[in-house]
């Protein structure tokens, strides 16, 4: 098997392609996954796997086109994504070369056999341009940081007589004393009852984790929102369970949706985020929250709250959360320092049921013994001097400003028609372009003149929809936002009118 | 299924035991495992699931003992273990009370079914003296942590002009300077050679994980070290896979026993830990360490080299790792900064083959994102500045006495006929008593004299030792260390006595 496709590679290396390499490549034109995609997908997998060769040529975007019966503008998306991820490199009248770094060895185990196929779907941001105006990340601004307090918070933490405790060996737990100041903070807010119990997780992906890992089989049925947050769509993903869709509007996760499928589907955890869900934005008023605590609970399905952006509330009232409203105190909600403080310090937390926060600490035991303490004590310390209170406001102030620029951007400049969501906090707006503009096509282009953004294939479920993006505000200036979001709408609105122009091209049959 | 256990166990909590119920317990006085840890496991799980309600009684020992057909002191083993370890409070005169704090409720879901069984078989640490002495954990000692050099070290992150970029989201293959910096030193030691890669992970338990997770499924078989590191054990238990515990000798693994196991069982993944192994300390010699690279070649088997002791050798001289060997580079090398700096700092690395490097970055990233970078920027600046190295000779220096200390504690104290190992590096000894000396029995009665450390059972694979156990000397002063043994020496010296003076001792008969 090895050996064939290394041959077959080598024909494509030397541009001479074939009809039995058409069929190897398995471009399915009903899949919802956009050709260039599929194309792209194909030629990365070959790439990392090494059995497409480091300095290989690959065959002129026209001809391997006219081979593959497909348009030449495809193509040439599909290698303009893997170029702007690193993985080709063209040459002016050479052509496009595979940039791998990996030499073949002889007795060399076979590591695409041993590894088997990946299910990673996650960009590359390799090789940006540093004047690159990214909606891509979901993360406060550097800017922002409030680097003297932190410093400050350091030393009293530096000079403090629990440091040797700090640098010692922790427990699964959590760092004890930050584990006492949740807890304390959950009581006064009614989040963690008797029986209720709270953990320390390295940042919100790991309480994803270790939730996947003490509860899911392969097989089992999860229903998550759709779009949903990428890390939790590939984990899942990953876990091998079935993950159901559940319609995202401007009330958050669809609840009659969810009710039919909960009745269709035996369905054993439910992941909501009901506080401007990334990537939509969108908060669930409460009678929506009630409704999903009532069905979990009338299915006997676990329910996962996640509500990392809650804090970053720029305009109306808090709802309670759902396990504030849940008197079984079954929810599971998830919080974290990385969205309002520091996301390189990778500290949140669950609150649960003790039975499954216990098997969660056994499970964290044999994945990382623990979280890193010296985060952990630093972040209880600015939190208890009221520091970490007083950033928040500051964020939320710019956060306000952020969101208003990038909703009055979208308004002025996308094209007309293009949808766009108005969250009422966090770092995340959703767009929806006008059919037919595919905006995963359209990367590459908006990369070109330096701006990026994540397209829709990475958060969607169920339903996959060409037009839809995410645009993350909360990292860029009022300015940038902006700049970037009238930049995008030269890229789409030039592409809507080329488009039009050139109608249909004739595409050779695909044999 | 839940019903019937719960009032079989409300039984209990009125002592009135029947037969009905002893088959239940279903003990097995022919397992590896002894009696007392089976009624001990049993209890346990009952506690922790919430089947044995918090302030249940237990029935006296001698009434169980009589019920079940076992020695009392068998019952009262399983008790003093539970009761040390925080499940059960004494009560002068009333019995044996169930501690926890689970309240039952209306409309819960039942966790029980939802988790299944746990795999874990780590020892619970809750309520200790803080009089005791601990050989029970493989870390350094506080006390020679150099503070004032950490504090420096943390200034000089702190007021760098990194430290914005420190606190903002990083990325899964590590803070780019200190994985740059540890492939330098990789490469100074030929560790990483083109086609080599490395990644920084959350500590070396993370790397063991990830690996794990790149690899190995249900039913896979992994060859590790017979006593083996807990840690190692129950994440591949946790994983599904089938151990092949290789004795470890003298020189570490035998490697003429792995030869028979690869040719007799098709082995996937081969962890072995070439350096002052824990927990025997043993080190393999080069022709032992050349033997096992041939084997895994041999047998395509995956090899993954374990090293976070190496840089603690207190005796001998430097021996090549396996890796450095491999001229191929398919041989994965994990190391840390744990054992060395500050285990409450989660960072380790691997070194090893692109794609599966690769593949672990794409698991780290839906795992936990990257690691926390704080910490990875002051361990990079605590090893740039020659702080590390300056400390690592100081604990070098003090671990070589702490060693020299246990071993002479060892032949003054410990019973006659009792063998133990000569590491010449690393932090773990291993003890091994003369039958019929148990060290898992043997432990609540040390723990009442304030020593403590980790029995046979959690390193054991294929073969339980009823009379191994693992000192870790390393977190203890010399003057500790000799204190700790001599009573141990006592404990176990009036055993051996009580049991020569009260031979057989009659049990009702199993019904």
């Amino acid at each position: 098997m090895g050996c064939t496709v290394a041959i077959q590679y080598g024909i494509i290396g030397l541009s001479r392609l074939d009809t039995k390499m058409i069929s190897k490549l398995d471009l399915d034109a009903h899949s919802p996954v956009p050709l260039y995609r599929q194309l792209y997908d194909h030629f990365r997998a070959s790439i990392e796997s090494g059995r497409l060769e480091n300095g290989s040529r690959l065959p002129a975007t026209r001809e391997l086109a006219g081979q593959l019966g497909l348009n030449r503008t495809t193509v040439a998306s599909a290698y303009e994504l893997l170029e702007s991820e690193g993985f080709l490199t063209g040459q002016v009248g050479r052509g496009s070369f595979v940039r791998s770094s990996r030499a073949p060895r002889q007795n060399e185990l076979d590591w695409n056999t041993l590894l088997g196929p990946t299910q990673a779907r996650t960009p590359a941001y390799a090789g940006q341009n540093p004047a690159t105006i990214s909606f891509a990340t979901s993360r406060p601004s550097e800017d922002l940081f409030p680097l003297d307090a932190f410093r400050l918070t350091c030393a009293e933490v530096l000079s403090g007589r629990h440091l040797p405790s700090v640098l010692q060996l922790g427990s699964p737990g959590g760092y004890e004393p930050l584990r006492r100041y949740l807890l304390d903070r959950a009581a006064e807010q009614g989040l963690c009852e008797a029986g209720g119990e709270l953990m320390v997780t390295s940042g919100c992906q790991q309480a994803f984790d270790l939730i996947a890992r003490a509860l899911l089989r392969p097989g089992d049925k999860v229903a998550v929102e759709d779009p949903v947050y990428p890390g939790l769509k590939n984990l899942f993903l990953n876990a091998g369970v079935e993950l159901l869709g559940i319609p995202v509007g401007a009330d958050g996760m669809d609840t009659e949706r969810l009710e039919r499928v909960l009745g269709n589907n035996r369905t054993k955890l439910i992941v909501v985020t009901p506080n401007f869900q990334n990537p939509t934005g969108a908060t669930m008023p409460l009678a929506a929250r009630r409704a999903t605590l009532r069905l979990a609970r009338e299915h006997g399905a676990v329910l996962v709250e996640t509500d990392i952006y809650g804090e970053l509330m720029y305009s109306g009232e808090a709802i309670p959360s759902i396990r504030q409203l849940d008197e079984t105190g079954s929810t599971l909600l998830l919080r974290s320092f990385s969205k309002v403080a520091f996301p390189g310090l990778r500290v949140g937390w669950i609150m649960g049921p003790r039975p499954l926060i216990s098997r969660c600490c056994e499970i964290k035991q044999i994945t990382d013994l623990h979280t890193d303490q010296l985060s952990q004590a630093v972040l209880l310390r600015f939190a208890e001097s009221g520091r970490l209170e007083e950033h928040r406001r500051a964020i939320v102030s710019a956060g306000a400003e952020r969101l208003a620029a990038t909703l009055a951007a979208c308004g002025e400049f996308l094209p007309r028609g293009t949808q766009f969501t108005r969250p009422r906090g966090g770092m995340n707006v959703w767009v929806r372009l006008h059919e037919p503009l595919d905006a995963g096509e359209l990367l590459p282009r908006a990369q070109r003149e330096n701006v990026t953004y994540l397209p829709g294939r990475y958060f969607t479920v169920s339903k996959h929809e060409p037009g839809g993006m995410r645009l993350s505000f909360a990292g860029l200036t009022p300015a940038s936002i902006r700049e970037g979001i009238r930049t995008l709408g030269v890229v789409f609105s030039s592409e809507l009118e080329n488009t039009r122009s050139r109608g249909m091209e004739p595409a050779l049959a695909m044999v």
